[in-house]
């Protein structure tokens, strides 16, 4: 049972001191995972904290960090993949030991100097070798607003979404770290008449989908499924996912195997993995199903699940455009939701996921789907907001936004808050888009 | 540009006799790659030759085979991946120093003491970490008959069908290699009314389908299209596979993203790769489009696609029942098809694939979909064969079989042949149905 214990308490302060501002996503109390290089050098498994990062690797050189062989060969390692199938126990005596190094003053020099990295001196990448990556579609006002924009005279809701957490693959190889630039697709969209060639040419309908992704720990094997109180076992930590989506190619692909070539062009994720341990504080009461709505499946439910399914994150979507990077704007804040609200739990997509016997591995990324408010203005995709591009709203210096731009940035940011605990954050997960290529 | 040379001369013998004899799979003219393990050794990669397997590893330590160094080093490595990295002239130069190892009679006692292993002493492994799988839904016929079961009232083709290879991404991570028993799958199936909890039981409608897949060599960077006529120096070889599917869990599940839980228990690929060398003699002229149907989209057309797009495989399925393997029966074939006839090839589904510039990988995993003839009782899997399981056909001893019973073994078998060549096989892919599991 993950909980609240000693490292979220408020009091703690670390000698690192850009990490005990109010406004940084890293304070003592979060100490995410992630893998970055710093130029010249190979990627090494750090933990961010305030504006700089902990190598482990060098804090393991260095002899302040000790751990068991096996967890320290881990932690040597080049991606999180070793440490992840540890789970839990490895998860917390990682978090215990980095937070006694950053709180004990006696270390602060040679820490300092041989294990801390600047985070502006650090390329981050993908923290995990991801095996396979699975995007459900679990927000039930993203389910309802698809709904009566695709298909308005049909009923607001599948039959199947309050019944199980809906999912399809998602492509494992385009999946990159935030600050990649997401590269206009091309695509074949719908022809004018059914005699005529099907065109073939840039999106004109590129969204971002505003997701929450979290990394399997240890693994499932073949034919074994993992009851719901045994998931936050196999569920290491969070992440921010921007699935891009192209709308004009996903209408035209999708029947009757759903969407393709309209997501898998890229799908980026914020490069810090926090864990649960670190959420701890920000679980609660998992949502409520609708007075109307079926009775829960058995195994996707269970007391403790509806005490803690839920995990309270703030999201919000902030766009620069072109003009305004060059006016020197920051980007503008174009939507804003919660987790919490979403249909389904993580708990019970990974749950979901293994029951027919299918086997997660260490690494493999899950996401929410768009996580979209109860209004239309605050859904988590311009698909929804402005009505499948039928509406547009006004950026900053008065530009018209409907899907996006050459030269947009996007921007996912995510922030737990709760009265009597230090706030965390998940950092960013940007790209900015960049022109389709010409071809044949 | 691969093509037919001498090492498909038909009056070329191996001193591997049972290579010779005319109902192998796996004459000198064939030599596909796999990787294999004998009791208390690590995995090798191999080459099959009539009832032997040629060890790679073996050979090179014997120094009978000699290769430039790290193309030595991709075929001493656990798996095929590092090997199909390096693309068609890799691919052929093993060929080539192969074939001439078992046409050698000078090496044949060396090899056969040292580097031989008889495949009934040895366990065939996937050959691939695999990193993607994609599935693809290529057979007009099984588009047709799908639609016809399971939306009468709607034109019998999806609009895009004839525009686009339709596919959607696989799960990798469940993908094994044939002789992997097939557990049937837990699922959540439609509720018989919509306030009732939807029942989450076996699969009644336990079902094979017959598909032929391909793994690709060198890959493609995020953001650059591979053209049709380059597309076959991405391909390194083909097999078979079995996409085990549950029908009652799919129909429930797969609005509006497509099927999951249904298809990700378990897929089956057969263990050997056989190459696009292997295959020259097998290709030929792209299937012709209807009249009525759209013009073809440019980039997915070339002149010597037309020519040599479609590869003649003549595929079969076969089943044991319990009864029969205890009556000592062997397996009667339940359907027969050709890969040749199917809508879309293999050149087409790879470009298409990368058309949007997502990139691929070595060793991913794309596979056909469903090979279904033109007759029903010709179809590749038994949705199609059954009606969904209102008819039923008797195999050997009068059993009924409509969808698969535990016991059931299905066994996919594929054979290459044409006048004035040696005929070549992909060897056979199985499973066993086993009970499913008490869960919940």
């Amino acid at each position: 049972v993950i909980d609240i214990d000693d490292t979220h308490d408020v009091t703690h302060a670390s000698w690192v001191t850009s990490a005990n501002a109010e406004e940084t996503d890293f304070p003592l109390q979060n100490l995410p995972l992630g893998v970055f290089r710093t130029p010249n050098s190979a990627p090494e498994i750090g933990v961010a904290i305030g504006d700089q990062i902990l190598s482990l690797h060098r804090a393991l050189q260095l002899g302040v960090l000790t751990l068991p062989a096996s967890l320290a060969q881990a932690c040597r390692e080049l991606t999180l993949n070793s440490l992840l199938s540890r789970g839990r126990p490895a998860a917390a005596m990682v978090r215990r030991k980095v937070f006694e190094l950053l709180t004990s003053d006696a270390l602060k020099q040679d820490i300092t100097v041989q294990a801390l990295v600047s985070t502006k001196d650090a390329e981050m990448l993908l923290p995990v070798t991801i095996g396979d990556f699975t995007d459900f579609y679990t927000s039930i006002n993203h389910a309802r607003r698809g709904a009566q924009l695709s298909r308005p005279n049909l009923p607001p809701l599948y039959p199947n979404f309050q019944n199980l957490p809906v999912a399809y693959h998602g492509r494992s190889s385009s999946v990159t770290p935030s600050g990649t630039p997401c590269r206009r697709p091309l695509g074949q969209m719908a022809p004018s008449n059914a005699s005529e060639e099907a065109p073939f040419r840039a999106t004109a309908k590129l969204d971002f989908e505003l997701e929450v992704g979290f990394y399997v720990g240890p693994g499932n094997l073949l034919g074994e499924p993992v009851s719901i109180d045994s998931a936050e076992d196999h569920i290491f930590g969070l992440c921010l996912v921007n699935d891009w989506s192209a709308r004009d190619i996903q209408r035209w692909e999708s029947q009757p195997l759903g969407p393709f070539q309209s997501k898998s062009f890229m799908t980026s994720v914020s490069p810090w993995i926090v864990t649960l341990e670190a959420l701890a504080p920000f679980r609660h009461k998992a949502v409520e199903r609708e007075e109307n709505a079926p009775p829960l499946s058995r195994r996707l439910s269970s007391e403790r699940h509806s005490e803690r399914g839920a995990v309270d994150i703030a999201l919000k979507v902030r766009v620069q455009s072109e003009a305004m990077r060059t006016r020197g704007e920051s980007a503008a804040v174009i939507t804003e939701t919660n987790f919490a609200q979403q249909y389904w739990s993580i708990f019970q997509m990974l749950t979901h996921h293994t029951s027919n016997g299918c086997n997660l591995r260490s690494g493999d990324l899950l996401a929410s789907g768009t996580v979209s408010g109860a209004q239309q203005q605050l859904a988590g995709c311009l698909f929804e907001m402005t009505m499948d591009g039928r509406n547009s709203f006004e950026l900053p210096g008065g530009e018209e936004l409907t899907y996006l731009r050459d030269g947009d940035e996007v921007q996912l940011v995510g922030r737990c808050e709760r009265k009597g605990f230090r706030s965390i954050g998940f950092g960013v997960c940007s790209g900015v888009v960049q022109p389709a290529i010409e071809w044949l």
